[in-house]
């Protein structure tokens, strides 16, 4: 395999090597379930318990509030639903513009004898004060509001949100998974502020597939979606992922301790990008609002995102159309809907995510294929139109 | 740390090299997301594409049956709930030997509406002929049976009680984990049978934590447990973990490939192991029934199980007290209560569970260290008795 410019870090992230190197000896030697009270357990369990230490004090949260699951859709179900199951059926109001791993979950609630409130957006894929406001005033059991949204970056100001909520009786769920690495984040003070429970994952900081959390508040009850052994304070059964828990620790570590740095260097490399593409004339998707500094959604008029995409891929520059997660999904974005972009704009749509290792002259790269893709793409497109 | 001998190969199994060797480029160069378009994420994609069929392969089952997931317990879970939300409310019959991670899915299930019945076993760990015949009477629509149990190793004839289950309209799952790479298994025959589902992890296999799937026949509606962007047929959402999906296919196949050989040179080392025991005057549970050929499950009158592990961990062999799963409750094993093993004898079960390391030397070592640590032990016991 050649080497592509890895431009698709919200996709997911390569593994770093310090956290690789954490988990070789788990995957090699130290084989043990920490269930088991032998010495093989006990060196599990201690990995897992200091992992969690590691993952909370990158959040700012206490260990006893980090629950393990296999994922951040694993982690947005868990709340979602094991919240609902121990709640009389009410409302559930998340934003529009959430992950499908938080739409879909509602909506199977819906069918259960939930009502589901879509929270509008504006323009710029914020949620709408207004439409908040007539979402508490229905008095909410659940709330899901995402940190950042996965497409466009833009932000949402949850400890705004949460604090118009608080008193309300709702428990405030939120989706950082895109957050977590790119900004920083206390669970101490979000908690404060009103909200309960945070999804983070590991594959999106630089840490492995396979581990996630849901940091949450312990006033919180939830039905486990596992049901088993009792792991994880009985809200998570299943032999822990070892290997991939001890990578998420040291992942989350490195993340927070860079965080600052990280962010300003990638709002740099991000507007140069954008000065790029504003001299091609492309369309910024949310960058009106407050966004994550890495991640960048655009369209350049009348040339097809997908067909961008897979132009772009094949000059070396690994590029998203959409979320990677719906990308088997050949509907235009529900996130450019929420926003009111326009169906044949939003199909468009280029997302470029920035990472750790991204650097200067890869994004001046970057933009010279694109200039020259599309110069290729709408010399055809004219050429077609001619001949019709 | 020093490394003990392993004796506890049904709590998780040391990763086989080829397995690790196979994941190693997907932790540190191959890292896309297979969701992605791009070259990256092609990659993965049919990484986790090989691995389906090597799963299917060494199960006799079609790679499309495969549902992978991120363990055994969420594999049971996702059977038992998933299956459960798409029928009507009604009975749920699982054999009482069955581990956690379906006997409380099953007991949540309880609480909504199903009525839940735990069909006896007789002395020996079987499923009693009457009771099955009494819970199919009543019409289950759905019905759990392990293909052998973790502690025991004592093994249900499936088939049969599938075949006798069959015409009835229930759908009938297995948790296959500890069975699988301990005895030949086609679901295409389980299947023929009448069985629809089978339960298989990879970390008991020789495969990495982290990876596991439930093989289902398609005719099989089952709700996801984890919805979101529509991953493994839409049954199971999230990021594929791909190293430990890669891991598992390696892992599946070397283990159905070796599998007769494996299971008759276990059993012949178990043989000398329960020669030595009987010597040392142990009880054996379920040695009268069918066993996987790698496991001994035993007490020693008048000698706690627990006390008994943690000397055998300070001499140097790790060895189980209970499954591992549940060592944080100090309740006896719900199996041998089953069989109808008083508590005071349940007590003192110790598991041995043999593995492909495993040799004839360390099962020897192991006797001679259990019978001094009897002896010492005996020896305080007997000293207290006549100091009181």
């Amino acid at each position: 395999m050649f080497a592509p410019v890895y431009l698709d870090h919200n996709a997911t992230t390569p593994l770093v090597p310090a956290a690789l190197a954490a988990m070789l000896p788990w995957l090699e030697t130290h084989y043990g379930n920490p269930s088991s009270r032998h010495e093989y357990g006990r060196a599990a369990r201690r990995a897992v318990d200091e992992a969690r230490q590691q993952v909370a004090a990158a959040l700012d949260a206490h260990p006893t509030e980090v629950v393990f699951t296999s994922g951040g859709s694993e982690a947005n179900n868990l709340f979602v639903k094991g919240a609902a199951a121990c709640l009389r059926p009410g409302l559930l109001a998340v934003s529009a513009v959430e992950h499908p791993c938080v739409i879909k979950p509602a909506e199977q609630l819906a069918r259960q004898g939930w009502r589901l409130k879509k929270v509008a957006v504006d323009g710029e894929g914020r949620i709408d004060p207004d439409d908040w406001r007539d979402a508490l005033a229905e008095r909410p059991a659940l709330l899901s509001v995402m940190r950042a949204n996965n497409e466009t970056g833009v932000l949402q100001d949850v400890a705004a949100l949460a604090s118009e909520a608080k008193g309300g009786g709702a428990w405030f769920h939120s989706d950082a998974a895109q957050a977590f690495g790119k900004l920083p984040l206390s669970f101490r003070e979000l908690n404060a502020a009103g909200v309960h429970a945070l999804t983070v994952s590991a594959h999106k900081i630089g840490g492995p597939k396979g581990a996630a959390a849901l940091v949450l508040d312990k006033r919180v009850e939830i039905a486990p979606l596992i049901a088993g052994g009792g792991h994880e304070r009985g809200l998570r059964s299943g032999t822990e992922n070892v290997p991939a828990i001890v990578g998420f620790g040291v992942a989350a570590e490195l993340a927070a301790a860079r965080v600052k740095d990280t962010a300003a260097r990638l709002a740099g490399l991000r507007a140069a990008l954008e000065a790029g593409l504003a001299a091609l004339g492309a369309r910024l998707f949310g960058a009106g609002a407050g966004r994550l500094p890495n991640t960048c959604y655009f369209a350049v008029l009348d040339i097809d995102g997908e067909t961008l995409v897979g132009k772009l891929d094949r000059a070396g520059f690994a590029v998203a159309s959409g979320a990677a997660c719906s990308s088997a999904n050949p509907e235009p974005s529900h996130v450019l809907a929420a926003m009111g972009v326009a169906p044949e704009i939003a199909r468009g749509a280029v997302r470029v995510s920035l990472g750790e290792a991204t650097t200067h002259a890869e994004v001046q790269d970057f933009l010279n294929a694109l200039r020259s893709t599309v110069v290729g793409l709408q010399r055809m497109t004219s050429v077609s139109a001619d001949a019709a």
